[in-house]
């Protein structure tokens, strides 16, 4: 039972919509666990950020995956490492490795190389086949070139993803989240491009990135509690929690609680 | 005994004034241990972040009420929880449950809510016949609202709930410290504010909050090494205190260590 | 083994150039194991910063000390500790206890002092003498002080220094690398002044404290995977290494493994 249950909405964030999507970058176990213990139930998928699994032991790499599981958390390995394998021929050895680590999902993503739209259907599938979570990112990591998607094309992608079978797909803000995606160089939401998004997709499959505060509380804002947030920092996963629950002034009556 | 102890100079931060009130926005147990293990003697009030608390386990709560007090902090639930309790007719349940969890302090604020000073003096009073440190907060978390509130009116809040028994008056200037309270938009202290403050009560009752490096060095500055300071990130509790030492540049040999 | 080694490229970042120094601001022993159980192979130096190591426990401090150790990574007080220690005519003591508490380097600077050269001189040779790596740093701790430093006096104390029988020399940025030596007041590189510096002197011998990963990327870009690199945050220490080894968007395809 929570302290102060009798003040408080609930939501219940593990089942369909209202995903939170953590950003780890190099956490220690102890850290992992730690965070899990308090505030576990409020996170639903862990990226270990781009190539950052890459740099680590098996072993511990192998350890912190079991520690998410063991909280109910999906981890995965950013969509960098994927490109990196892609771009060296290596995307087999890559989804074995991925599978023997024990991670849950894979995210495919084009942020720093081209694939075409059949090869990126192929590898959905291949993804999907092999028992994984299949999450797709929009976005270009590189400010210059991630300005060239216009709205209208972003929302191509989502749907052609979503039709080629992915679970969800990530607009891309990197961990700045300021001048890419939907966001301008403060880190404002561009409303016109957002409205071209929710008009034309399932806004339930899309995470959308929001690393900073005011970030997230606008989706809330919009969407309501259950809105699908990611790139998280470790440290913001309580407040987060208490922002979608409409338990910090910034959203304190509010939020739809859906 | 201090490494370097023949270089450094000496202050009792647990006595009277020199608080420092540190921001807890859902840390782990096992964070809060090794925290406190290292620099637990200067902190001395630990303020659990707005609702974070009524996200998590009892015992868990209890967990981290009971190893704060251990280290000689004491913690308490963040005042926008109160105002929820107050809100929905619940504040006698809600301080029985302050009470059960251990909680040492209860905030006292208005920052999303309206409260007639008749009620705010008949609150500070039952919180105060209940055993607790009454600690008030002066300001309105939407910075639109907040903007209103002149620096005569605050004075005189202030001024008011001391009057009805506050123990310690808290400036607010939420997590961030932009464009609220006493900070303007670039974080930087409205003087001719301050001011106005300054002239018209008993400083040592006041806590400022000033979350950022900048602002922590301007108060101690002003007002020397003993000045009340709150919402400090935990991993700025060393930091800060070096900064009241003078053993960091920006206060070196410019301060009143009191 | 690391994880998906087979895609990775290799660097040793513990012999010769490629230097990461952290900077600890007083972190509990805990979280210290648990970084360097995941990434101290990425740390070489730990820099406990200013005057923090002065207020803590010298048991705590000694413990922390053997820890970074264990893992291979040299620790030192900060600059500012040294420099209060020079101002009070006990730098016998100081050097005296940095030796028992276990230190293995001794940060010479001036950030807030005056120190001729023929004291800066017989300083050095002093740390040396008696067994430490000796690391000078240049810079004011005073931004405007700090602007009276030309690139052509820099470059004549980084030289002046490496004659004197400096093992490195620091390029000062502080904590938040804004407005202070290489970087204008938005952090961005003043690519002049950093011209002067690279055609007078041997880069390798440098460290540049770089603490935004803009920051960091540009030097990697610039110099390569193995430029040495300091004031990471602990948080930072694995993106660092992703960013050298082109693991992350920002260097992917673009570093010199060198």
């Amino acid at each position: 039972m929570n302290a102060f249950d009798f003040l408080t909405p609930q939501r219940n964030p593990k089942i369909g919509t209202g995903i939170t999507m953590m950003l780890d970058k190099g956490m220690g176990p102890v850290h992992v666990i730690d965070l899990l213990e308090i505030s576990g139930q409020y996170v639903d998928l862990a990226k270990f950020g781009w190539g950052t699994s890459a740099i680590h032991n098996r072993e511990i790499i192998q350890e912190k995956v079991e520690i998410y599981q063991s909280y109910d958390v999906n981890p995965y390995p950013g969509g960098t490492l994927f490109e990196i394998a892609y771009l060296q021929n290596k995307f087999d050895e890559f989804l074995n490795e991925v599978d023997e680590l024990g991670f849950g999902a894979v995210e495919i993503s084009d942020g720093t190389i081209e694939i075409s739209p059949d090869e990126r259907e192929r590898i959905i599938s291949v993804v999907k086949d092999n028992g994984f979570l299949a999450i797709t990112e929009v976005g270009k990591k590189d400010p210059a070139k991630d300005h060239l998607l216009t709205p209208e094309k972003r929302l191509e992608i989502v749907n052609r993803d979503l039709e080629y079978g992915a679970d969800l797909v990530i607009m891309e803000a990197r961990e700045g989240g300021k001048g890419i995606g939907l966001f301008d160089s403060h880190g404002e939401v561009k409303e016109d491009d957002l409205q071209i998004l929710i008009e034309g997709t399932d806004v339930e499959k899309i995470i959308w990135e929001a690393p900073q505060k005011n970030q997230q509380a606008y989706f809330i804002l919009k969407f309501g509690a259950n809105v699908n947030l990611g790139n998280i920092p470790p440290d913001e996963i309580t407040a987060l929690e208490t922002m979608r629950l409409g338990l910090r002034g910034d959203t304190l009556g509010k939020v739809n609680l859906g």
